[in-house]
C-alpha cells in the first residue's frame, strides 16, 4: 500500500507542512523511521528525535513549536497519538484482516452456511452443518469441524483447527495453528496398569471478543463445555485443559498451562509459563507472576501470587532474597554452633 | 444426532418410565442437564439432583426407589454408569471418529496404499510408498510424508504432520497440529562460534494404542528411532527430543519437555511442565510432579520426585515448608548472634 | 533408497573388502545395525562392536588392523567419520529436502514470483507479491502470506505458517507447524477493565542460516521488526514475543519463552523451558540453564545463570545444595535456641 502525505492528511483532517505529494508506504517509530515512513510525535520527551528522524512525514500536534529545522514533512492534528493509532488500525485492517472473497479450491459442506462479506482462503475447510456469521475471515488451511458456530466479524488465521461442536462468538481472533476442542487428557487406569480412554464429548465455547494465540491448545470438556468468557486474551502456546473456565477480560500469557476443571475468575492476569493444578478456583483479579505453580484455590480477590509452589508475592520476594544467601546463613549457623559447643579434644 | 428416549432404551435393553417418544440430542451431567439432554444417576450421593434436573431422560438403576416425583423420563438398567459410558463411546464414535470415504481434493501418491473402510479428509496428503492400514481416519490437512507406515484403526486429526519414515502402530490417536518426526535439535559448534547442522536421518516409532496430544512435537532420532511404546499417552504441547524412549503405559502431561536420548521407563507419570535433561534413565513407575526439573537418572522403581532440581517428594515438601519462612529463620539466627556476641560499644 | 556396497565405496573413493554387490538401504550405529545397514567405526573404543555387528557393511580406516574375523563387508577410507557424515547429509538431502517440482493442487498468487529448481507441495499456499528465491523447498500445507520474501535454498516444512510481510533469508529451515509473524500480545487496559487490541503492524525478519523448530511461535513487532539474526537456532515450541531480537549464532532450546522487546546477544545459549521477562538485554555469550527465569538485564559477557529468579550458576548450585537440607538447618537452629534460653518451668 502506498499513499501520499496529502492523502493521509486529508483522512486525518490535518494540515500539511512540506511536500504533500511524497509517497509513504509504512509506519514506524520516530527513532527507527527511514525514507517512505510515516511516524508520530506525541510525548515531548522524544521531541529531539523530530530533528534527526529520517521519516518522510511525522504527525505532530497543532500546537507544537519547532525549535530547529525539520527535514520531514509534518501533518498537524489535534491529538497525534489518536491519529496514529487510527492509521495503525486502518493499516492492519487493510493488510491482513480486510480480505474478502473465496479462493479456490476451498471446501465447504453443502449443509454449512456462511454470512455475507466473508473471506475463505484456499484449502480452508468448513464441515457439515456449520453456521458461520457475516464479515468472517477464514485464512487458508483453516479446519472447521462439523456443527461449529462462529459469530460475525471473527478472524481465524492460517491453519487453526477447530474441532466439531465448538461455539465461537463475535469479533474473536484465533491465531495460526491454534487447536480448539481437542480431546481432554482423560484416561482411566486399568488393573494391569494400562489406560482406557475416557470419551470426551463436550465442546469449547469462546464468548465474544476472545483472542487465542498461535499454537495454543484448548481441550473440549469431558461433558459440558470448556468456556473462555467475554474479552479474555490467551497468548501463544497456552494449554487449557478439559472443563477449564476462564473469566471475563482475563489475560493469560504465553506457555501457561491450566489443568482440568480449574475455574479462573474475571480480570485475572496469569503471566508466562505459569502452571495451575486441576479443580482449583481462582478469585477475580488474581495476579500470578511468571513461572509460578498454583496448587491451591484462591478465594480472596486481588491477591498477587509468586513461586512454585506459589504463595503471596511479598512473602515470596522476601524468601527468595534469603534463598540466595543460604550458604552464608549456614556458615553463620555453624559459627554459632562452634561457639556454643567447643570442639572436642583430638 | 437425535434419538428418542425409546430408541436409546432399546439399545441399552432398559425399560422406560415416562414419555418414550421425546427426542434427545445430547449427553450431560445430571446437575447441568437441560431439555433435550440424557443424563445418568449412578452414585446415590447425587440422588437429590434427580428430583430437580431439567434433563429429558435419566438412566437409573432398576432397583432405585424414588423418594419424590421426577419430571424427567427414566430408563432403568442394571448398571447406569456402564450404560452411560457405552453411550459416550457411541456418541464420540458417531460424531468424530466414525467418518468414512474420501473428500476431494485429497492427495495420495500413486505408490501409496491404504486399507478399506477409511476416511481421507479434503486437503489431506499421503506421500510416496506409504503403507496405511484399514479403518484409518485421516482428517483434513493431515500431512503424511513418504514411506510412513500406519496400523489399522489409527485416527489422525486435522493438520497433524507426520514426517517421512515414521512408523505408527494400531489404534493410535494423533491430535490436531502434532508434529511427529521433525529434525532433532543437533548442531555441532564450529571454531568461529557458528553451528553446523548435524543431519537427522532416524525416525519416530509409535507402538500400538499410543495417544499424542495437540501441537505436541516429537523429533526423529539422529540415527535409529525415537520410540513411544505401547499404550503411552502424551498430552498437548509436550516436546520429546531426538532418540528419546517413552515406556509402556507411561503418561506425560501437557507442556513437559524431555531432552535428547533420555529413556523413560514403563508405567511412569510425568505431570505438566516437567523438564528432563538429556541422556537420563528413569526407572519404571517413577512419578514426577508438575514443573519439576529432573537432572539425574533414577534407578530405583516407584520413586516420587519434586522440585527443580528434583529430589524426593517428601523431602521436597519439607524443604518448601521451611522456604516460605526463611525471613523468620534469618531473624531467629540474627537474634542468637546478638545474644552470643553483645554489640560493640559505640 | 537402495545402493550396493560397491556404489557407496565408489562415491567415497574407498576400497571394498567383502561382497560389493550387497544392497544397503539404511544408516545405523554400529551397535544397533541390522542386515541392510551401513555403519562406521571411527573411535577405536568401539572396535569390539565391529566383530559382533549385524551391519551389512562398515566404513573403517584404511589403517585399521583387524583382530578377529568380521562378518560385515568393509569399506576402507581415510577418515571414516567424515565419510559417514557425508553419507548422512546425502541421505537427508535425498530423502527429505531434495524434492523438486510442483504437486497439484498448489496455490500461488499471480503476482508472486519464485526462483528455479524449487518444490511446492500439494496444498501449499503463496500469497500476493511474494518474492521467493531459487532452490526453495515448500512442503504441503505451508502458508505464506502476502508480500513475504524468502531467500535461496530455504526449506519450509509441512504446515508452517508465515504471516504477511515476513522476510526470511537464505538457507533457513522452518520446521512443521511453526508460526512466524503472528500478532504480538498487546492489549491496552480500558477504564472498565476490558482490553483494547493494539494493532501489530510490524513483521519478523529471519537472517540467513536460521533454523526454527516445529510448532515454535514468533510474533511480529508492534512496529518495526522482530529479528532473528544469522545462524541462530530456535528449537521446538519456543515462543518469541513482539520486537524480540535474537543475536547471531545464539541457540534457544525447546519450550523457552522470551517476552516482548527483549534483546538477546550473540553466541548465547538458552536451555529448555527458560523464561525471560520483557525489555531486557542479555550480553553476548550468556548461558542460561534449563527452567531458569531471567528478570534482569545482563551486561557482562559470558555469564552463566541459573534459577527462577536466576542468578549466578555457582551461587545457585550452592544455594540449592543447602535448600535440600532446610529442615535440618531449622532443627539445628532450634537446638541452639533451646541452649541459649532454657525452657520455662512448667
Amino acid at each position: 500500500m502506498e499513499f501520499t502525505v496529502g492523502q493521509i492528511a486529508e483522512v486525518l483532517q490535518g494540515s500539511v507542512e512540506g511536500d504533500a505529494t511524497q509517497p509513504v508506504n509504512r509506519l514506524a517509530k520516530i527513532e527507527e523511521a527511514r525514507a517512505g515512513s510515516l511516524s508520530f510525535l506525541s510525548n515531548l520527551k522524544y521531541e529531539h528525535f523530530l530533528y534527526t528522524t529520517q521519516a518522510t512525514v511525522v504527525i505532530v500536534s497543532r500546537t507544537l513549536e519547532l525549535k530547529k529545522p525539520v527535514s520531514a514533512a509534518l501533518i498537524r492534528v489535534d491529538d497525534p497519538y489518536t491519529s496514529f493509532t487510527a492509521l495503525l488500525e486502518f493499516y492492519q485492517q487493510a493488510s491482513r484482516t480486510g480480505k474478502r472473497g473465496v479462493e479456490e479450491p476451498a471446501y465447504m459442506a453443502a449443509s454449512a452456511s456462511i454470512g455475507g462479506n466473508h473471506y475463505r482462503g484456499a484449502f480452508s475447510y468448513i464441515g457439515e452443518n456449520c453456521e458461520i456469521g457475516a464479515d468472517v475471515v477464514i485464512f487458508p488451511h483453516v479446519f472447521i469441524g462439523d456443527r461449529v458456530k462462529i459469530g460475525d466479524g471473527t478472524i481465524v488465521y492460517a491453519g487453526a483447527k477447530i474441532y466439531a461442536e465448538t461455539v465461537i462468538g463475535q469479533r474473536c481472533t484465533v491465531h495460526a495453528g491454534a487447536v480448539i476442542g481437542s480431546d481432554g487428557f482423560g484416561f482411566a487406569p486399568q488393573p494391569d496398569g494400562s489406560y482406557r480412554t475416557i470419551p470426551q464429548i463436550g465442546n469449547v465455547v469462546l464468548e465474544d471478543n476472545v483472542s487465542i494465540g498461535a499454537n495454543a491448545t484448548i481441550d473440549c470438556a469431558t461433558l459440558g463445555s470448556t468456556i473462555i468468557r467475554e474479552g479474555a486474551k490467551i497468548d501463544n502456546l497456552v494449554q487449557l485443559a478439559h472443563n477449564v473456565e476462564v473469566g471475563r477480560h482475563t489475560v493469560i500469557a504465553s506457555q501457561t498451562g491450566v489443568s482440568g476443571s480449574t475455574k479462573i475468575g474475571d480480570f485475572c492476569v496469569l503471566a508466562g509459563q505459569v502452571g495451575m493444578a486441576g479443580h482449583l478456583t481462582l478469585a477475580n483479579r488474581t495476579t500470578v507472576t511468571a513461572q509460578s505453580g498454583v496448587g491451591k484455590s484462591i478465594k480472596q480477590e486481588g491477591v498477587l501470587l509468586q513461586g512454585s509452589p506459589a504463595f503471596g508475592l511479598r512473602d515470596s520476594l522476601r524468601a527468595n532474597a534469603i534463598f540466595r544467601h543460604l550458604p552464608e546463613l549456614e556458615r553463620r549457623l555453624r559459627l554459632l554452633e562452634q561457639q556454643a559447643q567447643p570442639p572436642e579434644k583430638p
